[in-house]
C-alpha cells in the first residue's frame, strides 16, 4: 500500500512574486462581506513587508509573535474562536513566515470549519471537513512546513499534526526575496532542517525512487547554499530545497533526529530547527555521513551550538522526553526497521539526550 | 509576472500501485448511477493489464490506439458525444497509456462539460467551466504529459494544446511495473523526449532557479537511465525523471526543438516523441551540449535516426512545417529572446527542415 500523497494545488515561484497576492486573492473573494485573514510573523510588524500586505477594508491582520513558543492547539482555539465570534467565516487564511507561521495558517484553516478543540484533531486523518482556502508565504526556508500534508502543534498531551489531505496549501507564493533578511543563526538552523529531512528520508525503510530523487537534489541544493553563504542566488536555492526536501520526507519519513528533536522540543520548549541541530550533533551512530557533513558546516558558519545541556535536566524530565520520542512509531519504523522495538528502548533514548 | 503553476492534486507512486485505483476510485462513484470512462492504449486489449482494471458493471473501457495518429480535435468530439449521447456525463475518466492516451483523458475531461468543439478551445484558458475527475496512468515514461498543464490536440489548423488549470490531472498512479514492457526504440524516443524537455528548459530566456532544480535532477536520472538501460531499477528512475523534466518546462518553456517538432507532426503526422528525436539530431547549433549527449546515448543504445528525409518533402510541405513552426511564439521568446523575430525567419526554418 503506498501513500497517495496531496499536493498543492498552485504554486508562483520567483523574485517579487509577492506583489501577486492582492490578483490571487481577488477572485477568491466571494459571497456577502467575504474577508480575508492574515496571519503574519510579528517580526515583520513595522517593516516594510507589513506595508504591502493586499490587505482590504475588512480583512483581518494578525501579527503573531513566534518567538516565546511553538504553536499550540490552545493558540490556534482561541484565535478560532475570536475570529468566529467578530466576523464568521472568513474566504481565506493567508499565512506569512517560517514554518510556526505555516503550522498556525494550516491550522486556523482547518479548525474554522471543525468544531471542538485542535487536540480532538492531532493525529492522521481525524479532521471531519475541508478547511477554508489557505495561502502559505514562507519568509524563511527550510522546514519544508509549505509543503507537508501536516500542522504541527503542541497539545497539552502531544506535540503532534493534524494532518490529512485538506491541511496542504490551495496556494504557495515563493518569493526569494522575502528571505533575505533572515538573520545568519536562524538561516543556518532552518536551513539545516531541510537538510536534515533529506538525510533522514534517505536512510530508512520507507525511502524509494521519488523521495529519494527530490532529497538527492535538495541536498545538492544545500550543498550549494551552505558552502556558499547566504546571497540573492543562493535564497533561491534554499527557497527550491526546502520545498523538494519537504516532498521528499513526505514521500519517505524523517528519523531519529526529528524523533528526539520532538521530545525534546515538547518538553522544554525547544524550538523545532534549534533543536533538530542541537540533537544532529550527537547522531553519529545513526547518521555518520550526514552528521559529519553537518558539522562541517556548522563549523563553515561559525554556528556554535551548546554542549552539556543536560547536565541541567533531571532524571524526570530525560524520561518525559524519552517517552514523547518513543510515541512516534512511524519514524522508527522508518529509521530501525519493523522489529524497532527491539532496538529502540525508553533507557537507549535516555541515553541519547544524556549526550546533549 | 511570474507563472501560478497548477499541481496535480493527488499522486501515488510505487511498483504494484496500480492495485490501489478500484479504492481511489470509490468514493468517486457518487450521485445517480455513476460510472467511470477507462481510455487504454489498445496495446493492452488482451493483454494482463486489461483483466485488471478496476472497471465496475457500468463502466465503459475504450481500448484506443495511437499508432495511426496523435490525438486530434475530432476524435475527442466524437467520442465526447457518443459518451454523453449513450450514458450521460460519467464521474471520472481514466487514462491508461503513453502521453497520447494521456492527452486524449485530460481533453475528454475538459469537453465532458464544455459544449461545442474542442477546436475552439485550442490555446490558453479559453476553457469555461472544470472537467469531470480525470486520472492518469501512465504506461511509459517521458512526455511529462502526466503533470502538464495542457492536452495537446491535432485540430483542422492548429496542433495546440486545450491549456489551462483544469487540464491537470486530479490523480496520478506512477506504477513503474507498468513501463516494463515497452519496446526499447518507444522506450528511448519517449525518454528522450524527457531530455529533450530539460535541454530546452535549461536554455533559454524563462529558465529560474525552479525549472533548473527540476531539469538538473530530471537530467541526472536520465543519465542513470539511458547510460546503463532498461531494468526495474531505471523504469523507476524515469517514471520519476518525466514527472520531473514535465514540472521543469512548465515553470519555464520549451525551445527550438519543439517548435520544429510540431511542424513536422502537424504537416507529416511524425509522433512527437519521434519527431523530436529526429529534429534533435540536428540542433547541434542551438544545443551543443545537448544534441552531443544525445547522440552519443543514441549510439549506445543503437537507435538508427534516418537521414534524408526531406529529399522527399515539396517546398510547399516544407513551407507549411514552417509557418507551423514559426507560429509559436512562447518557444521563440524562450529559446532565442524577445527579440526573436530578428533571428528567426521562415527561410530559416525551412533550411533546419531541410537537414532532416
Amino acid at each position: 500500500m503506498h501513500k497517495n500523497f496531496k499536493g498543492v494545488d498552485k504554486t508562483v515561484f520567483g523574485r517579487g512574486s509577492f506583489d501577486q497576492l492582492g490578483d490571487i486573492l481577488a477572485p477568491r473573494r466571494t459571497g456577502d462581506d467575504p474577508y480575508m485573514v492574515f496571519v503574519v510573523d510579528a517580526y515583520f510588524k513595522g517593516k516594510p513587508l507589513a506595508g504591502r500586505l493586499p490587505a482590504e477594508a475588512n480583512d483581518r491582520v494578525y501579527f503573531i509573535s513566534v518567538e516565546e513558543h511553538e504553536p499550540t492547539t490552545d493558540q490556534i482555539d482561541t484565535l478560532r474562536d475570536e475570529i468566529l465570534a467578530q466576523q464568521g467565516l472568513p474566504a481565506g487564511v493567508i499565512g506569512i513566515g517560517g514554518g510556526s507561521i505555516m503550522d498556525i495558517a494550516k491550522a486556523l484553516s482547518l479548525m474554522l470549519t471543525n468544531e471542538g478543540s485542535s487536540t480532538q484533531y492531532q493525529g492522521l486523518n481525524l479532521i471531519k471537513k475541508p478547511g477554508v482556502y489557505h495561502v502559505g508565504v514562507p519568509t524563511i526556508s527550510g522546514t519544508g512546513a509549505e509543503v507537508s500534508m501536516t500542522a504541527v502543534l503542541t497539545g497539552p498531551v502531544k506535540k503532534l499534526g493534524l494532518k490529512c489531505e485538506w491541511t496542504v496549501f490551495d496556494q504557495l507564493v515563493l518569493d526569494p526575496d522575502l528571505i533575505a533578511s533572515v538573520p545568519r543563526d536562524w538561516w543556518f538552523y532552518t536551513g539545516m532542517d531541510t537538510f536534515i529531512h533529506c538525510i533522514e528520508s534517505e536512510n530508512g525503510h520507507f525511502n524509494n525512487a521519488y523521495s529519494h530523487a527530490y532529497a538527492e537534489q535538495s541536498l545538492a541544493l544545500c550543498r550549494q547554499v551552505f558552502t556558499v553563504g547566504q546571497n540573492p542566488e543562493t535564497d533561491e536555492k534554499l527557497m527550491v530545497a526546502s520545498l523538494m526536501g519537504g516532498l521528499s520526507l513526505t514521500y519517505s519519513e524523517v528519523g531519529v533526529c526529528h524523533a528526539l528533536s520532538y521530545g525534546l522540543s515538547k518538553i522544554l520548549g525547544t524550538r523545532h530547527c534549534y533543536a533538530n541541530c542541537l540533537i544532529m550533533n550527537h547522531l553519529e551512530d545513526y547518521y555518520p555521513e550526514g552528521v559529519a557533513e553537518f558539522k562541517q558546516l556548522a563549523a563553515l558558519h561559525q554556528i556554535n551550538l551548546p554542549q552539556g545541556l543536560s547536565a541541567e535536566w533531571d532524571d524526570d524530565t530525560i524520561t518525559k522526553m524519552a517517552h514523547v520520542s518513543y510515541n512516534l512509531p512511524h519514524m522508527w519504523h522508518h529509521a530501525i526497521g519493523e522489529d524497532w522495538e527491539q532496538h529502540i528502548t525508553i533507557d537507549g533514548l535516555k541515553d541519547l539526550f544524556r549526550r546533549l
